[in-house]
C-alpha cells in the first residue's frame, strides 16, 4: 500500500528542516483547527529542542517523567492537571476562557479534585463529616452583574477535611464527603454548613511532587473553599474564597489567589445562629458571587482573542470562537 | 510554616503576566540549567496558549491524552517516544546530540522497541527464529572516519518478525527473539543471521495511533534494520538501515530515513554461501559502519551549539557541555 501521492516526500530530515517537513505532513489533517493546534505545538517543541540543545538523556528523563505523571493518575487522581496547575497552564486556560468584566467573580483554578458524585444537598445541610473539623456557616447568594438573583443556579463547593486532604485521597473513601452540590433558591440564596478551610500541600509523592522540590519551590495551597456554578445561559464560573492572613497567601503552589476573592471569616451573632440553627460565635463566611451570561463572557472572549492575536501579529478569524488561520 | 521570605509575591496572575510570575517563583530552582530549561518550557507552553487562545475542553483533551500515553505505556511499550517519534522531536533530538561529519555514518530514530535483554551472540549466529521469515545473511564492518577497523564494538541489532511485529508486541514473549548483541572482531568486523525487514505500522491501537488518524497520515514505517553501537571512548551511534523501494521510503511515520542509510539488497554468491555457512542465491546485506570518537562529537556537538544559540540571539555558555544563560 503505497503513501498517498499528496504527501510530501520526507527524506534526510535536519535540526534545520524537521519543523517545516513535521508541519507538512501534519498539514494533511482537515480540521482547520486541529491543524493549527499542531503546528504551534510542533512549532514550540522543536523551538524549545534547538533553543536548549537539550540532550539525550534529558530527553528521555522529561520522556519518563510523563509516563510516570500517567501512571500515578487515576479516576481519582490526575497528575497531569497539577502539572497544568503548578506551571500556571492551568491559571492562563482559565483566564482566556472565563474573561469576567470588573463587575463579575473572577474565576480561579479547578485543580483535580472536583468528582461527579457530590449529593445535591438541600438549603442549610451539612457538607463536611470531619468531627475535628472547626464548623463555619456559610451563607451565599448568586446575582447577575445588574444585581438581580439568580434562581436555580447549581454549585459544586468542595474542600478538604481539617486534616488538609480531599475525601479521594483516603484510599478508604466509600463515599463522597466535604463535599456537596446546592441549588440556589429563588432569591438566589444558598447556604451549609462546611468546616473552616486549612492550607494543604498539594499531592507531592508523584513526578509534580518531585518536580517542585527540584525547583526549590514549596507546594502549599493556601486554605480556601472551591466553588463551581454552572446554569445554562450562564457563563460557568470556576472559583475559589481565600481565608484572608494564610501564609500561602501569596506563594500559592498553582497561581490561585486573586485579592478579590481574599475573605475574612466573621462570628455568627445570636440572629445568625438562631436563623441558621448554627452556634452562636460559630465561624460564619458570608459571600455574594456575580455570575455573567453565556452571551456576555463569549462576546468579551472573542473580543479579547482578535485583540490578542492582532497584538502577535497573527492573522486569524475565529471559526466557532477559536482561532484559525485567515489564510490555510 | 510561611513560605520563605524571598519568594516572589503571587496575586492577581492574569493572561499577561502568569509567564514571568512563573518564571520568576521557578527561579528559586538551585540547578542553573533546570532552571533555564523550565523556563523556556513554561514560556512556550504559555504562548502556545496564548496564540491559540486554547479552549477549557481542549486542554482537558489534551491532558487526558497524555494520561493515556502514560497509561498504556509498560515495560515493553513506551507510548511517548513514539510520541516524540511522530512529531519529529526524536530525530530532532538526536540530531542535535549526534552531529555527524560527513564521512561518518548517519544517526536514526531509536524507536521504543530497543529492550536490554538481547542475548549476545557470536559472530555468524541466527538473531531471527520466525520460519516465515525469508532469510538475510547481513556482513558488515565498523570503522573510523579514517577507514580503520574498530574492534570490542558492542552492537544491538533489533527488528520485527515476518509480520511486522517486535518480539515485545508479541503477548506471549518468553524470552528475546529477532534482536542480539554482537561485538566486533579484531577487523572491525560483524556477521550474522536474520530475515528479511518488512515495512510496518507503528502501534496504533493507542492514543498515539488515533492522533495520526486524526491528522490524516498514516502510520507506516518503510522496512529496516535497527543498530545500535557502543564502545568506550566512541559517540554512541544509533541508526538503522533501510531497504531501498519501500513504498514507505519517504512517508517514514517517524521521520527516520535517510538517504545515506537506504541500502540495496544483494544475493549471495557461492563463495560467500560457503564462507558464511549460507545459502546460495539468499540474500545479502553488505554494509560498513563508521563511528566518529566521542571526543570529535563533543568538540562538533559544541561548536554546533555554539553557532545555532548565536544565530538564535541567545548569550549563552556552555556548562558541561549544555547551555546555561550567560548571565543569570
Amino acid at each position: 500500500m503505497a503513501a498517498p501521492a499528496k504527501v510530501p516526500a520526507l527524506l534526510d530530515l535536519t535540526i534545520d528542516n524537521i519543523t517545516p517537513n513535521t508541519n507538512r505532513i501534519n498539514s494533511q489533517c482537515q480540521n482547520p483547527r486541529l491543524k493549527y493546534l499542531m503546528s504551534r505545538l510542533v512549532t514550540h517543541l522543536h523551538d524549545f529542542a534547538r533553543e536548549t540543545r537539550i540532550s539525550t538523556d534529558e530527553w528521555m528523563a522529561a520522556l519518563n517523567f510523563l509516563v510516570g505523571c500517567g501512571q500515578i493518575s487515576s479516576d481519582v487522581r490526575h497528575e497531569f492537571i497539577l502539572l497544568s496547575d503548578i506551571l500556571g497552564l492551568s491559571l492562563l486556560v482559565d483566564s482566556i476562557n472565563h474573561p469576567k468584566p470588573p463587575s463579575s467573580t473572577e474565576g480561579s483554578v479547578l485543580g483535580p479534585f472536583h468528582t461527579h458524585d457530590a449529593p445535591t444537598l438541600p438549603n442549610g445541610s451539612t457538607m463536611a463529616s470531619d468531627p475535628a473539623g472547626v464548623p463555619l456557616l456559610c451563607v451565599c447568594t448568586v446575582r447577575d452583574t445588574a444585581g438581580r438573583p439568580v434562581a436555580g443556579v447549581k454549585i459544586d463547593i468542595w474542600e478538604t477535611d481539617s486534616s488538609g486532604h480531599y475525601d479521594v485521597q483516603h484510599s478508604d473513601r466509600e463515599e463522597p464527603s466535604e463535599r456537596c452540590v446546592m441549588v440556589s433558591d429563588g432569591e438566589g440564596r444558598f447556604w451549609f454548613k462546611g468546616i473552616q478551610p486549612v492550607s494543604y500541600p498539594i499531592p507531592h509523592d508523584g513526578p509534580v511532587g518531585k518536580l517542585l522540590e527540584r525547583l526549590g519551590r514549596h507546594c502549599w495551597r493556601p486554605a480556601h473553599l472551591h466553588f463551581m456554578f454552572a446554569k445554562d445561559g450562564w457563563d460557568n464560573l470556576i472559583t475559589a474564597l481565600y481565608m484572608r492572613g494564610d501564609p500561602y497567601e501569596t506563594s500559592d503552589a498553582v497561581f490561585g489567589v486573586k485579592q478579590s476573592l481574599i475573605v475574612d471569616l466573621d462570628k455568627a451573632d445570636a440572629a445568625t445562629a438562631k436563623e441558621y440553627d448554627f452556634t452562636e460565635g460559630g465561624l460564619l463566611l458570608k459571600h455574594d458571587f456575580v455570575l455573567t451570561t453565556e452571551e456576555e463572557t463569549v462576546k468579551l472572549r472573542d473580543e479579547n482573542a482578535a485583540k490578542a492575536l492582532a497584538q502577535l501579529g497573527l492573522r486569524m478569524k475565529l471559526v466557532d470562537h477559536l482561532p484559525v488561520p485567515e489564510l490555510d
